[in-house]
C-alpha cells in the first residue's frame, strides 16, 4: 500500500517500453507452433507485456505481506486475531480501489493450544519442542506420562498389535521428502492425521509424531489432525526434528519414559469470514474469475509465506489490473478465505454462498512465495488451446506448461469438485516444508524478487481470463 | 564410547601403511624451509602418522557427543543437569581408560530464567522469541511494560540524551557480521554485557538487544550479560531475528509498547565443578599438557556444538595417544570444565588450584565443530621452530599457520594471564553463530568428517607438546 506512485510510474514506463520491443502479433499467430494455441488481439498482447513488465517492478505485493504481518502478525482460525486481519483486508482492499468491498461472515469450531509442553522423564530428562497438532484434546490436568514405542512409519504401526501399543505414546519416526512440488506432503502427512485414530484403536494414550517439514532445525510444524472426524481423541503433537533423533536415540537404548502436557482452547461457533472484492467486468459482470488466497495463520509464526504471501499476490495482481485503462470484461473477483488452516472452512462456505454465480475459472496462491515454474490446467479438452495461450504468455517468465490435472488449491476445492475450471501457478516449493507452519515463517523467508514473477504470472493469467470470452468448461 | 575394536583395527592399519608411505625424515629435515622447524624423531612421525590417519578413520569423538547430547543433554552451570554430566564425564573417562579421574568441585552463583517471555502490545499484539540474557533480573512480578526506543548500535545508545531513553525500553538492532573467524563476535556481543548498564544510566526500564548470531531463523541467542559486574540491574532480553526486524518495522511507524516477563531463579553457592583426567606422563609426569573443553551449556539447545564437540574432540584425541604402545614423556591433562558460560568459573578455578602445576601449553576446544583451518600459537620467540614442527604435521589436514597471537580460549585464559603457553587450533566458524547459545544447537549440527578432522589435529598437537622436550616460554 505504499509506494503506490513508483509503482504506477513504473507501469507507463513499461508500457511504452514494451510495445516498442516486442510485435504484438509475433506470438498470437506463429503458424509453425503444434499445437495452437487460440489467438490474443494485439490490444491485449500490448496490456499483457504492459502488465508483466509492471508487475516486475513493482513493490505492491511486497507491501502487502509485510503490513499484514508488521500489523496483524499470526492470525489463527476463529481468533480475536483473525478479526483484526479481516478488518486490516478491507481496509487494504479500499485503499487498493477495489469494489464490492465486504466481509462474508461463518462460524467455526474454534482449536488453540494454550499449552503444549513434553519431555524426556526417563532414562534422562530433557524438554522437547513439539507443537499440538489441531484438534487435539488435552490431556488430563497436568499432563500424561508412559514409555514410548517407536514405529518407523504409519504402516509398521497399522501392522502392530495392540499389545506392543497398549497403555503406551506412540511415536512415528516417519520423514518428509523435499521436493520442488511439495509432493513429499501428501506421503508424510498421513501420519499426522492417522496416527491418533489407529493408534487409539490399539489402546495408545497419545500420539507423536517427527514434524512434517524438511528442515534440520529445532522447530515442530503445526498442522491440523484428521483425526476428529475419524472419531478419534487422542492427544497429538509433533515434535522437532532434534527431539525425533533423540527419540530415536534413547529407544535404541532402552525403555523411554514422556510426559506430555497438552492444553487446548476447543469452542463452538467462534467468527470467522471470507474477505472479498472485485473489479467488476465492463461487459460480463456475472462472469467471475476467482483469485483465492487464505487469510489466516497458525500462530507460531507470522503467517507470512503461509498465506501472507498468497494474500500479497493475488491482491497485487488484481490491482495492476485495475489500474489499466480499461477494465477486463470479465468480474475478476478476490477470496481472502478465512479458517482455512483449520479445515478449509472458508473455501466451503465461499462455495455454498456462490453456488449459482457463473465461475469462468478459479485459482489459489497457498505454496508459499517461490518463483512459479509451472502453469497446470484443469480445462475441458476443448478448451486446451485457451489453456496454451495463457501459458504462451507466462512462458517469458520461466514457466513451463504442466498436464491438466491442476488442483487448483484448497480453497477451490469445492468449486473444482462443482465442476469450475481451475489452473495451478506452481510455485518451486523445495524449501516451503522447511518453514511452513512453523514459528520461522516470517516476512524474511519471502524473496521479494520471486514475489514479484508471482504477481506477473498471476496477472497475466487472470487478465487473459478475464478479457476474453473463452470458456474452460466442455461446451454444451 | 563405542566402535573401540574399530578404531584400533584402523589404527594399527593406518600404522603400516603410512609408513610405507611417508619416509619419516623427509618432513623434519627439509633443509630449503625457511624458518626452520624443530626436528622430530623418526619414531614420532611414525606414531604422528599413525594418530592422524586413526583419528580421520574414528568414530570416538561422535560416540562421545552424541552419548553426552542423548544421556544429558542440556547442562546449565550450577545445575542438577550439569551435575549429571559431571557423574557421566567420570564414567566416560573411565571407560576410555584414562587415570586420576576426579572431579574438582567448585561452587558459584546460579541464575536460571524460569519465564522468558515479550510481546508487542500496542499498536499490534503479537508474541515475540526472545531469551532473557545471564544474570538479568527478574521484572516486576507480572512484566513490565513501556514504549521501545530503537537504536541501530551501541554507540547511538551512548549517545542518546537521557531524556529519550527514560522510562523506555531500550533496543539495540546492532547485526553482527559472519566471519570464518569468529571475530564479528566480540563487536557484536558489545551491545550484550553494555546495554544493560548504559541504558540504566539514563534512566530505562529495560534492555532488548537484536540475537547475537548470524542466522535468519526464529531463535534467540541467549548469552552471559556482563552488567553483574558493573552494577546494573536491569532485565535484559536478546530477541529472535524476525522479532528485531518486526521492533524496527513497529518503531519506524510509530510508538511501539512492548510487554517484557522475567522471572529469574538467583542462587548463591551452586555446586559445579571441573572433571579431570590424566595420561600420566612416562617421563616427566610433573609437566602438564592440557587439553580443555567445557562440560557445561546452555540450556535451550542440547549444548552439541557448544561445548559437546570440545569434550568429545579433546577426549577422543586423548584417547588415541592413550592408544599406542608407549605413552608420551610429559602428562596429558584433560580439563572438562564446569560453569563456563556464566563466567568461567570453571577456568578460574583450575587456574587457583592449580597455579603451581608446571603447564607446558594450554589449549582449549570451544568453537563447534567446524574442520581446524589455522593452527596459532602464543610462544616465546625462541620456541617458533617448535610451533613450525607442529603446523608442519598439521599441514596434511588442509590447516594453515596464522600468527603467534592465539588466545589459547577462554577456560586457560587464566593460565595465558600467569604465562602458560597456549595454542589455537582455529575452527571454521562461518556457521557457528548460527547455532550458538539457541535452542537450534543440537547433534544434527555436527558434521562427523569434520569431526574427526578436528581430532586429528589434536591428537598431533598434544602428542607432539607431550612427547617432546620442548620449552614453549622465553628460556630463562
Amino acid at each position: 500500500m505504499r509506494n503506490l506512485a513508483l509503482a504506477l510510474a513504473a507501469l507507463a514506463l513499461a508500457s511504452t517500453a514494451s510495445a516498442q520491443q516486442q510485435p504484438a502479433t509475433s506470438v498470437a499467430v506463429n503458424p509453425q507452433a503444434p499445437p495452437a494455441a487460440a489467438p490474443i488481439s494485439a490490444e491485449q498482447q500490448r496490456t499483457v507485456d504492459r502488465l508483466r513488465a509492471a508487475a516486475l517492478e513493482s513493490d505492491l505485493a511486497w507491501n502487502i505481506v509485510e503490513d499484514l504481518v508488521t500489523e496483524v502478525g499470526p492470525r489463527l482460525a476463529g481468533s480475536e486475531a483473525e478479526a483484526r486481519a479481516r478488518v486490516w483486508a478491507e481496509a487494504m482492499l479500499r485503499e487498493n480501489r477495489f469494489t464490492n468491498i465486504r466481509t462474508e461472515a461463518f462460524t467455526i469450531p474454534y482449536w488453540d493450544a494454550v499449552r503444549e509442553e513434553a519431555s524426556v522423564v526417563a532414562p534422562t530428562q530433557q524438554h522437547m519442542v513439539i507443537a499440538a497438532l489441531g484438534g487435539s484434546p488435552s490431556t488430563p490436568a497436568g499432563g500424561l506420562e508412559a514409555e514410548i514405542v517407536r514405529f518407523p512409519d504409519m504402516a509398521a504401526l497399522e501392522a502392530a498389535p495392540a499389545s506392543a501399543v497398549q497403555g503406551r505414546i506412540v511415536f512415528i519416526d516417519e520423514r518428509m521428502q523435499r521436493t520442488q512440488d511439495g509432493s513429499g506432503y501428501g506421503a508424510a502427512v498421513a501420519k499426522r492425521g492417522r496416527c491418533a485414530p489407529v493408534a487409539q484403536a490399539k489402546g495408545a494414550l497419545a500420539c507423536l509424531v517427527r514434524s512434517v517439514g524438511t528442515d534440520p532445525h529445532r522447530f515442530a510444524h503445526q498442522g491440523g489432525s484428521s483425526r476428529q472426524s475419524q472419531g478419534a481423541s487422542l492427544p497429538a503433537a509433533a515434535v522437532s526434528p532434534a527431539d525425533a533423533d533423540l527419540l530415536a536415540r534413547l529407544a535404541a537404548r532402552g525403555p523411554t519414559r514422556v510426559r506430555l502436557n497438552i492444553e487446548a482452547d476447543i469452542r463452538e461457533n467462534a467468527p470467522s469470514g471470507n474477505v472479498i472484492a472485485e473489479i467488476r467486468g465492463r461487459e460480463r459482470p456475472q462472469e467471475v474469475v476467482l483469485l483465492a488466497a487464505h487469510l489466516d495463520s497458525w500462530d507460531m509464526g507470522q503467517g507470512a509465506i503461509d498465506d501472507g504471501a498468497g494474500v500479497a499476490i493475488v491482491t497485487a495482481a488484481a490491482r495492476l489490473i485495475r489500474d489499466l485503462p480499461h477494465r477486463p470484461r470479465r468480474t475478476i473477483r478476490i477470496l481472502l478465505a478465512g479458517a482455512e488452516e483449520n479445515g478449509v472452512h472458508g473455501g466451503a462456505a465461499y462455495a455454498r454462498a456462490h453456488a449459482d454465480d457463473t465461475h469462468i475459472v478459479a485459482a489459489e496462491s497457498d505454496f508459499g512465495a517461490g518463483r512459479i515454474y509451472r502453469f497446470r490446467t484443469r480445462f475441458a479438452d476443448s478448451a486446451a488451446p485457451y489453456g496454451r495461450a495463457i501459458h504462451r504468455q507466462l512462458a517469458p517468465l520461466g514457466i513451463i506448461l504442466g498436464d491438466n490435472s491442476a488442483s487448483g488449491g484448497a480453497d477451490v476445492g469445492d468449486l473444482r469438485t462443482a465442476g469450475v475450471p481451475v489452473v495451478d501457478l506452481g510455485q518451486d516449493g523445495l524449501d516451503y516444508f522447511d518453514y511452513h507452519h512453523t514459528a520461522d515463517d516470517t516476512l524474511d523467508k519471502i524473496d521479494p524478487e520471486a514475489l514479484r514473477q508471482n504477481v506477473a504470472a498471476w496477472a497475466v493469467f487472470a487478465y487473459l481470463a478475464a478479457d476474453s470470452d473463452w470458456s474452460f468448461r466442455a461446451s454444451e
